[in-house]
């Protein structure tokens, strides 16, 4: 045993609605000696996603549900500390699914290492230069595939994915219009990001006012949101329009199943296209993305913001603050100093 | 004034629910002489189809809704009696948007002729060699696109599209199951028309059954009927499957619009296309499709099943027997002799 202490949260129940504090517990545990083949990660931020909340719950999804009484499931980057893996070396910086926990040890299988001398921070492979930005990219460009001159609407449009999928409809030369759930994060994405117009969802007449902002209707929809929004969304688009499914994040928190758009039909009568997108697929193209992000990074053309809380103990609050749409980018939590 | 009387169905009021006799009117007016450029189509086939139904009813739809006072739309293929159309002649044979009435006072502008000589029966041409196999031809290889070994699952199968849908997907090497309103019904897919198997949407236990005839999952569903029968397919649907929506029969006698299927999620969790579907987007290509179904069914890989009634009194019972399930393959009403 080593005499470190290993912090986690675990599963404790199936949350009902809104994730509550008895639904993950503060678990502390030595850290195990290493085997051969494995490694031990320092884990320094941790990416709190809309998808931590599905992974909790029993239903049909795209992984297996996080079992309760084991560690939460969570993208993290991190340093190692020890390794008697041959492929790793102490000092390395590593991404991958490494939990809710402040050290994970692992084979390292399914672990990634950044390179090291690279020209951004730390946090933007959590965000912009990880797999939010490779969803971001695929999904937009190869599901939604943007013309020059359409109109793109980005749902939750102040998240860490919505953000990004804006400012490259924008690079693509398209109508960009965003959605999000207040005036300051609305601002933001007009007068910091470059969105042609951004509407609350929250005001009464939003209907009124996303038809305003797409005065030539909706050709390609990144939806984020699901429910009210995309409903709405529907009633606008255009013949032939794209609808990237992506997150459902308002219904997630849902005990029982909501019900499907009620304007479903217009999808036969305007011969829309609704795909579902999940990055996982994309992980062989990975570094396309990647490569052209951290380009237009490089050049100024992209912006990202991180939404940064410390400590692993703030993780349960900072899941619940992207359900109340209280973040502004890219929502992590800092676990250790990098 | 010509001395003919041209009886006809006016649409009196929007249906709500199934179509009541009060919903049209039986209209009788004199033909009117032609004018330049006119002929008169004395009409033979009338196809009722779901559609019919649809364009009832003042809905966001892909066509302006009939009018209240108008002649009810549907299409036609009839026989020209009087021409002053260059393009016309006494005795070609046509097809389009004629309308339910005994006659049709035209400019031609839409019309098709029929050539001469071909082998096949007229009433082929109101179905397998028209707008509904075309439908089944695009809707199932363009939107579908079902590779050998796959399996496909037809709604609605014994209807005019389903039927035609399942045989072609046969021809392409793919696993086909139908669902459908009686046993008779599922008999005759199996039996005559090759489908692998074919459910009963009555039974109990048709998830089960369906799930039971599937048991490789579903990749292609072909989608006549959504509702109920979409959720269930749905949930069976395979990673990335595509489903073709062609129709929602079940719905379009809804007053209010009905929910949205309650698993809309599992499109993104398994990443589904859903993509709405109408023949008019492929009109340009229609020959394509018309020239390999009648190879098909000149070689005998085609079967088709016409469901006739006789008069144009008969109209508004046959698009009520489509609603009921009453019918077997294409349904049309009889105008005139041949």
């Amino acid at each position: 045993m080593s005499d470190k202490v290993n912090g986690q949260w675990r599963l404790a129940a199936r949350p009902s609605g809104d994730l509550k504090d008895t639904d993950l517990t503060w678990h502390e545990e030595p850290v195990p000696e290493l085997k051969d083949g494995e490694l031990r990660v320092r884990n320094v931020y941790l990416s709190v996603d809309p998808t931590n909340r599905i992974w909790m719950t029993d239903v049909e999804q795209y992984m297996p549900p996080v079992q309760i009484g084991e560690v939460m499931r969570g993208a993290a980057i991190g340093v190692v500390e020890e390794s008697k893996n041959p492929e790793f070396s102490e000092g390395d910086v590593v991404q991958g699914v490494l939990g809710w926990q402040e050290y994970s040890v692992t084979d390292g299988a399914i672990l990634v290492k950044i390179p090291s001398g690279l020209p951004f921070p730390l946090t933007a492979y959590m965000g912009l230069l990880g797999h939010i930005g490779a969803t971001a990219y695929f999904g937009l460009l190869e599901i939604g595939e943007p013309k020059e001159g359409e109109t793109v609407v980005v749902s939750a449009a102040a998240g860490a994915v919505g953000s990004i999928v804006g400012q490259i409809a924008k690079i693509k030369g398209c109508r960009v219009v965003g959605i999000a759930g207040t005036d300051e994060k609305c601002k933001w994405l007009t007068e910091e990001l470059g969105f042609d117009a951004a509407v609350n969802r929250r005001s009464p007449d939003f209907r009124a006012q996303l038809k305003a902002a797409c005065p030539d209707g909706i050709d390609v929809d990144f939806e984020n949101a699901g429910g009210e929004i995309l409903e709405t969304i529907l009633g606008l688009c255009n013949l032939k329009a794209r609808v990237v499914l992506c997150g459902l994040i308002s219904q997630y928190n849902a005990d029982t199943p909501p019900p499907g758009p009620s304007n479903f039909p217009l999808i036969l009568m305007k011969r829309l296209r609704v795909e579902g997108f999940i990055i996982i697929d994309y992980q062989p193209r990975f570094m396309e993305a990647i490569m052209q992000l951290g380009q237009w990074l490089g050049q100024g053309k992209l912006k990202y913001r991180v939404d940064l809380s410390e400590g692993l103990k703030t993780a349960p609050a900072a899941l619940r603050d992207l359900f109340a749409g209280n973040n502004i980018g890219k929502r992590l939590v800092k676990v250790s100093d990098e």
